[in-house]
């Protein structure tokens, strides 16, 4: 293997961290410290988290590297069981120091030592682990903001995260079904560009005849779901998402005020937009509305079957909106872009999934159990980060992300 | 349509009836009244349930006949939504009334009018009615088994179940791989058999090269896991099991003793048996021994692909060993009974699936989150109930079925 | 010391063990085998567990006894730290074995020795032993009837333990406040009859003008403060309990019909008694309802004081109706049996108190947290068991006794 | 009444304030945010409520006033249901906003009105207000030091409230009893000065011969029965007691290394002082010692009994050692200051105890459930807060506050 163009790596890797700073613009120390579910992570985790992943993977094993507090390794490690123990999730929270001044600090120092690291040519592996780090530091980016939005919207002041950010309010396109491959199709990552363990290998899977709506349902459509009594009928529900909406209350989306006229959102409380797709939607409800429509949610192979083609450009972080808008034009609309869209697929690896090697295979293939995967991207997911093979994957009763849905139909 | 030849049907109906009281045998009324834990129920209520089914579902909507408690069937039904409100599942232990006699009065009623019913010609939708309340009182015949055994395994004294039963100890073959059929091939249910929803339609799924192990995982195999340090090592296991090891202190088999030298089984306490399968197994359990072992588990079409072409014959309930027994023999053994095998599959819905209509449209579909499919049959499970397209499922943490594992790989 | 005359005292074991049986005619083997709250305990266990205090602590230090079964020692301790470990009490009713059958075997052979053993003269440390299992036993018996009375009520079907008790319904007489004793008074039990040991020792205490309640608070008095809005109200509740309504969805009385027209009791649903006490309330809400009447409830000191100089007479365990009736005559009435009256006074030991010597030094002093003192015996509390000076205690949540209230205040 | 010299009021008030302004010093935002349990507050929190009282019981109803942030009071209210609905407790971790900055403002915003307030004359029952703010505030004065201490034990870094914080390390003197007085003797508040009415009204009670340990239980002292297996030995515990040992797995004292050599305290992780007394003790392990100690604790009316005749004068608050220090002396050593002593005595109103009127009734009467009394002051108590006749209270099992014990005993 050749050496990797590590500039160009460098100057990817700085741009992300700098990104990250940027979506903290406007938040004080205190809501950097805030974790309102176990679920959730503080602000400042989120900080710590990322560059703890480029101190303990690619800087820890450089001699000329000093690590100065080698205690936060145990505070800042999320899951990786074979690099050590790690603090208790729930308690994320409690962990006032190191101050959030401290944990900047740190970034810049971590910061300094990679741009030092990558002027000098680096090998494949450390590239890759590099890459992935990126990666990861983009993931993150979407979670920061998911659990802002979450943290504010527990308490009852309900603060905006940045009262400036709007959509545009127009009419959606109206609700149409095309018609997806069928056959032998090919899904998952192949070639040189990066890609998740759980993306691989590339293989082929059979689709039958089958359609996609053209963008996703909206919040006026799903409205009518709930006065319709949707959250009251249990045939309309798995067995397990009725235990939920039984035992936790659920009569509406999370985050929209019980007379169904106003959402919380990074702009704070605003009008429900009848025309922008429902956001914050968990497995549970967007299968139930599924099954109310007398459709279904398409598989993850239909779904990547349907965007091979497509570019990869929607209503992503960089556009700035951060809240999903809605959808107009022709053909498949939304795949991209403003909500990660739930699909009928179990999160499982593909035919001959190999997790990677070492510390670095936890980072993937142990959380296939349980959870559904979503697909396409929201509006705070990066540009870059974000391809068809992507998946992404959330357990059935989770809310906070920025998840809606796609119907589809068998044909 | 054609009616079905119902003297037929009321022969096995009587007959599947008759087998489910032989299973009472030796059992006191009190032992009939224990809930061991949530996941369980009473023997008398199994009793109960099953004689409801062919109440509410055939009996009820049958004008000669009278309903003389119509109490109980809020206190029988088990998860119907559509056919009224239902007791707390974990409160079926509470009921000391009707007691174990009444509810055998009210199965020899149920039963005469059953037998009268079936005398004279049904329609094909009722005969699929009585047939599926046969198959459902086949599936509470391994239940009533497996809660028995778990009742008596929390009660200090140990009970045995029949201290009769045993079975012989024979060295198992060795351990082999067999390869399996790759390509397009054809899985689930179709034509006029019975079958439940979940195993129609029939389709073509595309299979890779692989190979399954010619038999279940002995004893003495999943001890060396278990010496090895198994429960202890967090990579082997998913992430969602490991906590549960944590949380619940696993550190053997359910039914292990301490110093892994005796198991607790129908027959009660007993020796270890080095070559018979390891039983009473979860999914994380199989799919970590499977990854410590360097296999996977099969997937339910590779499974369902390989025993397609076997005879449905094995170690079943009616061979009443009720204790699953060592492998011996050629070619790929004990995939139908002994012990169900948990599979690489979750439990989801085939491509085109439709619930039946109306209330038993709740029988399966609704279950389809969070659970994995195991395939086969058990010691406990009626020869008459298993086929290659059988579907059995089950949370991937539960740990009292007569569930096992076969190895798989990709070669 | 001289020794007892004990054939008197063997007289007494037979005559309240057989006692213990006459209270479970009518129950069934599946009654017997419930437990519906961890509180409560399988009526099969208290026949267990009082023969077991008899062979644990009397007849296991006779060498010419054999203990037959050891391994029930195991089972049917209760809370004796110093003689051993015992079962999880929540898990009493998973004992399907020992039968019922078993444990009535067991009582008969018990009796038998026991029989035997008294019809000798014992020394004194003995028969005070024997002494005490026999208060013990009594204890059970009231706990038999409170236990099976909440099995019953967690049955939806609602049976009865004997539809033929019953209570004449008479006015009862008005409300009126009877002026108590003041200045220093002694309470506590001294002299040779039996009596807990945390009811010694007698010791002066100062009292302050006061007077009680001539009765208990009725039904009809009770019902007007629930529909006052007694339980929506929180500055009528300690704040524990107010949390305790809050979270357990309190509305009335725990066995009283929503429309409060009926109540379960022994005697299965019958109508509310106007003119018959209130029970089976917590201690909160007695609290409570003394707080909306303008009152207060009496110490255990005020109570034992107006008790001291009245005859132990009363609807008890023999009378019985086994429910609460109403008060007719003058003076201070039910002071004795109808209802166990909840007082001020939290359960603490007596200045000088000390516990038992050995193990039965668990009997009392160890639950002197967290509870409140109740006084006078109830309808299920045999004659003999009574007295002015005996202190019954229950947490405050605790609502499935024989227990209402009494009301007081200063004067 | 006549008007009260307001004037000192005010000086008293922004004392008091002011102080717990210094309490601050040397904490970052995020530290002031934490909420680490249930039964803590964050800093900023008590900053808040402290501001919430005097807003909200005095210059609300003062027409001149303006309040500018109505939301804040459902935000800050503990637990006045009176005065309208309050966020729940768990959750007062997630305000992120208002932020600390903004907390102060309002503090300073309120200081400034009410100074302005006392300026003028205020008529008694306003006084009395003000009175109580002032002793409210300077209770959560050492409750702040105490969730603070809790809040860092909590974070694996264990950063340090003060490290300059220190005692010196003196031999503390030879446990004696001290006689106290025995017969009738007056306890309770009586007088002018003021008090909360849980101490009211004075009155007479009979206290029994006995006598109290001269001084606090030393670490020395509770050293030895960790090690003589106190933790182990259930005789030693009240039931309930025993249940929290082996539920939460306690070993030694919340704040002692599992060496036995260290302990975390508002200076940090300092050596054990082996002469210095044993501090944040629950109550069931106070009781538990005193046992094995062949002992007892004192009730609340010995102690007061003992002090009333004491200076009150010790290590409190302004002394600023902030941790207890060794006993140095002759006669009845440390009854105020060093720490808060458990008692004996459950805590119940005195016998004609009236609550205030109005929704300041709320302050203590309606905890009068399942607390036990503790007597003096500690460490973190102002001086001008305690005298002999306070009443604290706290459960059972709290373990974090600055609490230890004496021993007592009958003579």
């Amino acid at each position: 293997m050749s050496m990797m163009a590590s500039p160009s790596l460098a100057e990817r890797y700085l741009a992300v961290r700098a990104q990250t700073m940027r979506l903290c613009q406007g938040l004080e120390a205190e809501d950097m410290q805030v974790q309102s579910m176990p679920d959730a992570s503080p602000g400042k985790w989120h900080l710590a988290h990322t560059t703890w992943f480029f101190e303990r993977f690619v800087l820890a094993g450089d001699s000329r590297y000093r690590i100065a507090e080698p205690d936060w390794h145990y505070l800042f490690n999320s899951y990786y069981q074979t690099v050590g123990p790690m603090h208790a999730r729930p308690q994320r929270g409690l962990l006032s120091r190191p101050t959030l001044a401290h944990i900047h600090a740190w970034r810049a120092r971590v910061d300094e030592a990679m741009a030092t690291r990558l002027a000098d040519a680096v090998d494949p592996a450390q590239a890759a682990t590099v890459e992935l780090g990126i990666q990861h530091e983009q993931q993150h980016q979407e979670l920061f903001l998911t659990d802002i939005l979450h943290a504010f919207w527990s308490n009852p002041l309900r603060p905006a995260y940045d009262a400036a950010l709007s959509v545009q309010a127009r009419p959606c396109a109206p609700l149409r079904y095309v018609p997806g491959r069928e056959g032998l199709v090919e899904i998952g990552h192949a070639g040189d560009g990066f890609a998740f363990d759980n993306e691989r290998p590339r293989h082929r899977t059979l689709l039958g005849p089958h359609a996609l709506a053209n963008r996703l349902v909206s919040q006026a459509e799903y409205a009518a779901f709930v006065q319709d009594g949707g959250y009251r009928k249990p045939p309309l529900w798995l067995s397990d998402g009725w235990a939920v909406v039984q035992r936790e209350g659920w009569t509406r989306p999370l985050y929209w005020s019980e007379d169904l006229t106003a959402q919380f959102t990074l702009a704070g409380e605003v009008a429900l937009l009848p025309d922008a797709p429902v956001s914050q939607l968990s497995f549970f409800e967007a299968d139930a509305y599924a099954r109310w429509a007398g459709a279904r949610l398409p598989t993850e192979m239909e779904w990547e079957a349907g965007a091979q083609t497509l570019p990869v450009a929607g209503n992503l972080l960089e556009d700035r909106p951060r809240l999903p808008q809605s959808a107009v034009g022709e053909g498949l609309l939304q795949m991209y872009g403003d909500l990660w869209e739930w699909t009928a697929s179990p999160y499982v690896g593909y035919p001959g999934f190999k997790p990677l090697p070492g510390s670095l295979g936890e980072y993937n293939g142990k959380f296939m159990n349980g959870q559904w995967v979503l697909r396409g991207g929201s509006c705070a997911t990066p540009a870059a980060h974000i391809r068809a093979t992507y998946r992404n994957f959330f357990p059935p009763h989770a809310r906070w992300q920025f998840a809606g849905l796609r119907l589809a139909r068998d044909i």
